[in-house]
């Protein structure tokens, strides 16, 4: 078995771990910011925590208000250019806290007056040191260089550091998640199965909206660094404006479609696909009654999973870390199916230095 | 000829139309910001407009230090979160200024607190009429699916922009630009010849950083849109934390590479792929001499552009126009190679409605 299918078991201790002790310090931050929340927060990672960022952005915007940007990092890295950053949270994310960029930005944004939170799996590496705040992921030693465990890993600090910036996400419900994360790794057995129908695939398109937008890009980034398809990542909408042409019968597509606020355009974009004659796989939930046939349904309980958080927080708000594990399941599967080795890729190292 | 190469030859007189009367609007938001420039800037786009905002990004945190966020419309469009965005603001870019989702953002914001600004090439559309300000690129009517000569103009109007927020960007220096397009316009048949040798690509990456990552983006959109290629955009950085492990001998990668901050970083990235034997095209320009062989060398002299601006200013400011003008024109070329009507992509029309 490979490296990387060993740790997609380990989400839901990894998650578990993750949550507990991140409790205290989401707590501490809440009440710091209750009484002076941040007016901005930036977000800067690369690759899968770049990935993860890109959910948190979505994440806090919906269930806070406080506009998010993701982070530019060459501004800082490589044009030196000083931005107003007073009264913004600027968070590192990176698994092993030291991603050179990563770090730049964030020592040149505390420079320029923001407050700087690290979430990283490395308790001693340069970012914990250099945050002002630590965010830890537990998900122990991350030996595959195809990041899961930390990915999910870094949505759960997204929910509490949600949680730290006033969003009524309840803790009673993210303690369900890792139950949500054990369920949907039984999908394990089918999605080996339907690896193999791929065998000679090329290229891809995967398909996102909202909350599942982030997902979208990790699904491809696992494509294209374990499997080598040139995996391409759109929302629902971006697609419409102009790669839709490029997508022709037998063109396979993979789309997040959870029920909630994105499912009406999900569906209409998934008749055209089907139109169109596209091979398209589905990731959804077993609740989903208007679900096409053949879908991966996540066997999760949607509405359990909700029941302490705000009644205002969107239907989909905990689909992300579930919805990714049958994705990861896949990738790795595929892998094996086309003789790779999903934890050696090519030309790739565990930490890669970039500015 | 198609109306998508008629009109990437009309962008000289575009950009001069569209910097004219742009200029005098530009000068009465300079005043206005002077005394109280927005904490935040907010883009809000969709397609080839998302691509113009993504360089605006850039160019407005490189030169004014103001931070910048893209917007995710769904926030706006199907979560309906009320962002706080007091003091922020918030600009929306579409050609015919008719995007539901951009107008819904712009709306939504405006009830929050932003300011608004509207980029369109249409003076009566509804995004200039929502809009508390309005800068016109005056491409005139964009017949061509694929949008060229817009792109360029929402590119010079962002720099008006960027100058209004107090760049120090010599309005004589923009004047300059037409002719940079012009001169770049002479790679035509360059572009023509080039485009025959790639009858039979059906996938692609294209690479960008900085200042030209937008044009990365805008490239892979043409060559998607109007030649059906799986054209995957990345910056420098990004490719390295997992899809290069996709990108193998002969797989086809074209590169934007201008002489200043992002060359030494670009130039490793050559190395890598040379390594790798893929087939790279670079676009450059003539005055570097670092350039690899084979190379796109548009014809222009950097530093007599950047003449009267600060010169603090990065020495690839003005490089995005030019460099996406033999970009452009490979993708018309390449089309008519594959026997396909750029100016009719199946699926697309003019204006794209989304939410």
């Amino acid at each position: 078995m490979s490296k990387m299918l060993a740790e997609i078991r380990q989400q839901p201790a990894a998650l578990e771990k993750t949550l507990k002790s991140g409790l205290r310090q989401a707590e501490a931050l809440r009440r710091k910011f209750s009484a002076n929340p941040p007016r901005l927060v930036v977000l800067a990672a690369r690759g899968t925590s770049d990935n993860a960022a890109q959910f948190g952005r979505y994440l806090i915007e919906i269930t806070t208000g406080i506009p998010v940007s993701l982070a530019a990092p060459s501004v800082s890295t490589l044009y030196h250019a000083p931005l107003r950053l007073d009264g913004a949270l600027l968070v590192g994310i990176s698994q092993s806290g030291e991603s050179t960029d990563t770090n730049i930005v964030l020592e040149e944004g505390r420079r320029n007056g923001a407050l700087t939170l690290g979430i990283t799996n490395e308790a001693s590496s340069t970012l914990a040191r250099l945050a002002d705040f630590t965010l830890l992921v537990r998900a122990g030693k991350e030996q595959s260089v195809a990041a899961t465990k930390t990915y999910t890993g870094q949505l759960m600090s997204f929910y509490l550091l949600a949680r730290a910036l006033g969003a009524p996400i309840d803790t009673a419900d993210l303690e369900r998640l890792p139950e949500a994360a054990a369920a949907a790794l039984k999908l394990e057995p089918e999605m080996a199965r339907r690896a193999e129908r791929y065998r000679f695939m090329d290229h891809a398109v995967i398909i996102g909206r909202g909350l599942n937008y982030a997902n979208a890009f990790e699904w491809a980034l696992k494509l294209m660094e374990t499997c080598y398809i040139v995996a391409e990542r759109f929302s629902q909408a971006d697609i419409l404006h102009g790669p839709i042409a490029m997508v022709e019968q037998s063109f396979p597509a993979f789309v997040f479609a959870p029920p909630g606020v994105t499912w009406p355009v999900m569906q209409q974009l998934l008749e055209r696909l089907a139109k169109i004659q596209a091979e398209t796989m589905v990731v959804t939930d077993r609740s989903n009654r208007e679900a096409p046939a053949g879908a991966v349904a996540v066997p999760m309980a949607l509405a359990a999973l909700r029941r302490k958080s705000g009644g205002s927080l969107p239907e989909d708000l905990f689909t992300p870390i579930p919805y990714i594990i049958p994705a990861q399941i896949f990738a790795a599967s595929l892998a094996a199916v086309k003789g790779l080795d999903p934890d050696r890729p090519r030309g790739l190292s565990k930490i890669t230095q970039t500015v």
